[in-house]
């Protein structure tokens, strides 16, 4: 079967999803759960093909790790599709509504995207918790895994499609699709065909479709995230807010790479905080303000470039700023429109800063840590987007929808 | 100046309007009105030498129709702007919030998209209509009319520009681009500084952004609109609701193109139907199945491009269909997914047809006629939207914003 016809398949198949109750969905995926535990030998017996193919093709180990499944890790993602069924239904919510004065009731009711292709990359656990947060949605989806874990990844459709067969639902709903680069870019020009292609992976896939995608993209991007300390901060908050977002876990899009401390306080603050930092491990470059402050010789001098990346890693940019409008400027510049917190306790730049900043997520005292769907009680997510059309923030199930103007009249005519 | 610096500019000026408050706002609106109000003279004689010089370089009639300008025409223009003004403020709106478990009080806020290029055609109108909705939205825009209405547009945007200059806004917040192809393409290159471009203009137009735009599109969209006439409708009213889709205003794009009639009433509709509507100088394109139930020499068959087509015209193609299930699959099939309507006293027949037909704007006894920002009480709009992500239906003020989270704590981190 073609690309094509695959995708056709599902697109006929959305149409039956779109209109599930939301008990038949949970149902089916309780079945996905049921049968992924059922079939953990034969899972693990495939992914086990996968890695060794990888060790033997000497991918690095980090690629191996994401590769590698073991009953935890596999009910890990069991226990994620469990807790997808657990969410509330998006599909039927009606946004908002009134009664025209022509007598017309128009509401604005949320509904399925369609069909929705996924690209990821290594890790196999996507198979999984892509569709199941697709078929919760009511949408077909179409996976396209990395090749590395193709073994996986087969077995992990196959169970799945299996469950959804048992359900009572077409196993065309989630199709999977394997093969190379032009596969992809085949996929991605079925304009009116898939509504959305979602990638997850590194920036270089996410470039391919930004370059070649007719359909349209909603990608989870990374984050070059600030935290400011105002010349009003508590330091002891600002000090607490800034560890748990550079350290609790610096490899994630929302750690913050970069602080930013106003002039009045850097005296104070800052050897509290490079001594805090620099005991838990974190590599600091700042600028020469800082330096003036804090004589360390483990502070290296930090460039432009310092301010533009996103270290993901036990280090962190320090600059100190003349005022509030410096710090403004300075995420206007450098920052990706992800996560950005202020730390003070003058209610003025608070709400300046919640204005003029423009990102996904502003904090006023509180860690850049907690933009994440399962944090905002929004459930499992696809990523964080930082694009600002449909989706800002967490890629979560309501995200997976759109809404639908539906008019009830008696008879209403246009005059 | 290049395109670049302009744009630049305009994104310095967006971040000024983006914490305007309303009153702001709407007294830089009714400056603009009364500007323009008083500048009539000299806009009218800019438009004059437009008109002139496209009639001296022979193009059609229809275009230096669109192109032209009067005090009425000019005077609908000022009324719009005052309209706009009237409408409420979308920034600012908090969509939902709740206390999370860990106290910290998240919001979801809404906000200008930044800035807005609306790249158009030859109505010159659009450059005072775009600038209004853009400025109330709190947008910076740029604006790029047709080479045709250079010299009115010129003016336009002078007189607006003028206008927020003594309303103490920046006036490059609205700022105009001029020139070849080239310039348009380089504009919609411009990704990261302008947020969105929304093209008011044909096909071709739209065809070119699709193709070279790296900025996210949004797009008004042609439909091909259909009224099904259920077997449980109440006849009377099937064929009001007919005439109104196609004949009251046949040119735009939610007027009917396609009427679908159940078998078991097409013996009684059709007869009705065809004398009322060729009555009405609407010409017929037919199937077969219509040929023998009513026998009219101005009938002529229908092909399948018929039913594929736009006509925008008083044209309108038939169709008998066995059921509720052939009538939903024809509009998936021919369908654009703008705006749909069924004619039925069947509850579960028009349950079903608003579940599983999949377009902006669905119609249970009412004319498609109706899908427009004005008579959704969405006031002035930029077109109608038949994409799914971001917008489906007016690109009204609201549409012009995105969301963006806001969280409120006092030192809450993540453990």
């Amino acid at each position: 079967m073609t690309v094509e016809e695959q995708v056709r398949q599902a697109r006929t198949a959305s149409r039956r999803l779109a209109s599930l109750s939301r008990g038949r969905k949970d149902e089916a995926l309780e079945l996905i759960a049921e049968a992924l535990r059922r079939r953990t030998g034969e899972i693990l017996a495939e992914n086990a093909e996968d890695v060794a193919l990888a060790r033997a093709s000497k991918l690095s180990a980090a690629l191996v790790d994401r590769l590698y499944l073991d009953e935890d890790r596999l009910m890990e993602t069991v226990v994620g599709v469990r807790e997808v069924a657990g969410l509330p239904d998006p599909v039927g919510e009606i946004q908002e509504g009134r009664r025209l004065a022509n007598g017309l009731e128009l509401t604005r009711v949320r509904v399925p995207l369609g069909v929705v292709a996924v690209v990821y990359e290594a890790r196999p656990n996507v198979t999984v918790d892509a569709a199941a947060l697709c078929l919760k949605s009511g949408n077909a989806v179409v996976l396209r895994g990395g090749s590395a874990a193709k073994h996986t990844n087969r077995m992990l459709a196959e169970v799945v499609q299996g469950a959804i067969l048992e359900a009572g639902l077409p196993a065309e709903a989630v199709a999977f699709i394997a093969g190379p680069r032009e596969v992809l870019l085949e996929l991605v020009s079925l304009k009116g065909l898939i509504d959305v292609v979602i990638p997850r992976g590194g920036e270089e896939l996410k470039e391919l479709l930004a370059e070649h995608s007719r359909v349209p993209v909603i990608a989870a991007a990374g984050g070059n995230c600030h935290v400011y300390v105002d010349a009003a901060a508590d330091l002891k908050m600002a000090l607490a807010v800034t560890v748990n977002a550079k350290c609790q876990r610096p490899g994630v899009c929302n750690a913050a790479e970069t602080l930013l401390v106003h002039r009045a306080v850097a005296g104070e603050f800052l050897p509290l905080a490079v001594a805090e930092l620099t005991r838990r491990g974190v590599e600091l470059v700042v600028d020469r303000a800082t330096t003036d402050l804090v004589s360390d010789p483990r502070l290296k001098r930090a460039n432009r470039t310092h301010y533009e990346t996103e270290f993901l890693d036990l280090k962190l940019a320090v600059r100190v700023v003349e005022s509030l409008d410096e710090a403004i400027e300075h995420i206007a510049t450098f920052g990706s429109g992800h996560s950005e917190a202020i730390v003070t306790g003058d209610l003025g730049a608070a709400q300046r800063f919640v204005r003029e900043v423009d990102a996904a997520a502003v904090y006023v005292n509180a860690s850049t840590r907690f933009t994440d769907g399962g944090q905002f009680g929004l459930g499992a997510e696809m990523g964080i987007s930082t694009q600002k059309l449909h989706v800002r923030g967490p890629i979560s199930l309501r995200e997976l929808t759109c809404l639908k103007y539906v008019a009830w009249g008696d008879g209403q005519v246009r005059s």
